[in-house]
């Protein structure tokens, strides 16, 4: 179960919507079941694009930020969950200490770290803020336009703790997704909880991880529902050593590119699609929608623009991109006011806690909606009239779409645990 | 954490109030190490008083009903609750068995079965309702006023196990309180979970066990915040072998009602509060409001009135009244359009889901309102401007005062636990 919510949209109708719903009290179930061998991530975003015919995730956030575009109405419901996950990993907890983004002023991001710390307060936990940023060395307050201040401190090391001045915590939460490298001062915290593990972090976690997880988990899950995975999975492939601004190992990428489109066209034939395919190349290691080009004919891949080779040679922080992921384009036909729409869907542990739709007017339907000029509608709580039905017709009743939403965005998660338990380098080895 | 929830109410400013948020990471790390070593009942709900000097549980509902008085808004926290509960006892669970209070067709009722179904099928199970009235063979279609229907089955007992025709729950769910006796039908179900367990049911419970307890989790909770427990605790003493329709046994209540009258004069004398006191008189296993009666001076009980006597001889289900507590009362200086009302927190697992306001209008601020007449006042959330500010005035907030109103509900809860621990007939004793 998910929260459900009210959205504006009318997307297309999805015979997977009634399939889900009917299959609801089967699919709790398996979900529970799951959890009982595999450990949830702490907090989680997903980003979904639904084309109509096809409902996928095409990104999965160990670091989520946005919580600030989630309604007022989330919070008790992200409060809850940030309570039972409390509970399991330090009960006796009375300190957590949250670290954000170093080097960012920007009022967006720190309204969602206010959030992040309204939510862990209000769970019970004393929350303070420590930056990675070695330049600062004396707390340092920074006002957000509401007039509410935020305070962040230098972190301290102590042998196999991790602190601030006067402020010991049980758990050391990351807000920052490490693309910029893994801290030496992060390193061997054996006597505390580092959320999430260092090995989620961009600067080791690759896509391509996830989407072999999450292949996996979709195989399953589409066996119990009796379904084609093709339905919620993106295909992909990948390619390593490339060199986008030299132009070297672009071949595997145009060879892969080229194989993937026709799989995809061969899928579309199935099911009688009349789309013209496409295909996402990405850097591996990428996030924030950097490192990002659609490709609808391989040759386009022969030789690469200027501009081209210079956007899909950096990410984040710099990081150079060597590795790339070549994935199934899935358009979104989700519109609002007109612009193009995806849903992101929040979780904290195992649960759903809100989510919004991204929104973008400059954009197409097969653009990645993460970039400047992108706006958030925080999808609302269900009024009593649009409570899940499970009468209602498929697509006609929001609540239960985003009952589907909250099912693939958990699908999503759960391919992240698998994923962090695959790639943990102290995971202990049965042979 | 509770989920902070607006009101239309402005009760009198409490000190309570201002030290109970203070203190909000203390509070919820004491109660989830409570959690670690006490199992919280699957669901309840607790009445409380505020007196504006005092605020307390006056009663503590195992078998709580009036879920559909909650609005939708809080639907979602109620599922995510009991995914949680479910989880703990019974991840592998596909159905749940829903045993509903016998021979009733009231439609309030009927709704708040209906709200506890679609609860429970969102948590991702299949609900259906068995119903201990023998007198039912077939299954019995019944319609609510939205039209919407409920169906009731005959249970069918198979050596350890309850179900129904088609039916193997994992878990039984009693929203029936056993005030007729314990049926032999729920005895000795070793393969399945009975919740709450029999002992919880009225047959066998009594209040000053649960108000024995919750003496003790106050004196606990005082403790930690520094400060009188009877702040948040009713005194109480009890009386057996009481016979009002006989007039037998009513010295014992007479001595003691006067000796606790005495108690709170000293309380009031110490804390300046010019009220005259009162104490409540109550069958030691009723509910519903039945078998109570006000006491201001010890006298009026030498000579109860033939109409107080047949009034206090008899509670639910004809269940005989032998045992009585005499218990301090707690004025409620809340109102709601003139009307006296009195805040009523709803519960799954430890997780508080919602409230609402009982309100009489006919009643006095130191009289019972669960009575005829009574409506229900939902709680909804808080508008953004309305969220928990620690920096705001005690009394001037309703989010923070239904802050605190979640934190005594839990400690009902918590007392609860303790008491079903205390007087579980199977419990292993160490000596």
């Amino acid at each position: 179960m998910v929260p459900h919510l009210i959205t504006a949209l009318t997307g297309p109708i999805n015979e997977l919507e009634q399939r889900i719903l009917e299959s609801m009290p089967a699919i709790e179930r398996w979900f529970r079941l799951e959890w009982m061998e595999h450990t949830p991530p702490f907090y989680s975003s997903v980003d979904l694009r639904n084309a109509g015919f096809k409902l996928a995730p095409v990104d999965t956030n160990l670091f989520p930020g946005g919580w600030n575009n989630l309604t007022n109405e989330m919070l008790p419901l992200a409060v809850q969950a940030a309570m039972a996950a409390i509970e399991k990993i330090c009960p006796e907890a009375k300190n957590l200490l949250l670290v954000p983004e170093a080097h960012t002023r920007n009022t967006f991001y720190l309204a969602n770290v206010q959030r992040l710390k309204q939510i862990f307060h209000q769970a019970g936990l004393n929350v303070r803020l420590g930056t990675l940023d070695e330049s600062i060395t004396e707390p340092v307050t920074m006002a957000l336009p509401d007039g509410s201040e935020l305070v962040v401190e230098p972190l301290q090391r102590h042998r196999g703790r991790l602190g601030l001045k006067d402020f010991d915590p049980c758990t050391v939460l990351l807000n920052n997704d490490l693309s910029a490298g893994l801290p030496s001062v992060l390193e061997g915290l054996h006597e505390q909880y580092l959320l999430p593990p260092l090995h989620a972090g961009w600067a080791v976690r690759r896509k391509s991880n996830h989407f072999q997880s999450y292949e996996e988990v979709a195989k399953k899950f589409s066996k119990l529902l009796g379904m084609d995975p093709w339905l919620i999975n993106p295909m992909f492939a990948q390619c390593g050593q490339v060199d986008f601004s030299e132009g070297e190992g672009l071949e595997c990428v145009q060879t892969q590119a080229d194989a993937l489109l026709t799989k995809v066209r061969r899928k579309y034939k199935e099911y009688g699609i009349n789309e013209k395919p496409f295909v996402v190349v990405k850097a591996d290691n990428g996030t924030y929608g950097m490192g990002i080009m659609m490709v609808r004919d391989a040759k386009e891949l022969a030789d690469p623009s200027r501009r081209t080779r210079n956007k899909m040679s950096v990410v984040k922080d710099g990081q150079q991109v060597s590795q790339v992921i070549i994935q199934e384009g899935v358009p979104t036909y989700e519109r609002m006011n007109d612009a193009v729409a995806e849903p992101v869907v929040y979780m904290i542990d195992r649960y759903v806690v809100g989510g919004f739709y991204r929104v973008h007017a400059e954009r197409g339907t097969d653009e990645n909606l993460n970039a400047p000029g992108a706006s958030f509608v925080p999808l609302a709580f269900a009024e009593s009239n649009q409570l899940p039905r499970p009468g209602a017709k498929p697509g006609a009743s929001a609540p239960n779409r985003f009952y589907m939403y909250g099912v693939i965005g958990r699908l999503a998660m759960l391919a992240a645990s698998y994923e962090l338990e695959a790639t943990d380098p102290d995971a202990e080895v049965y042979e």
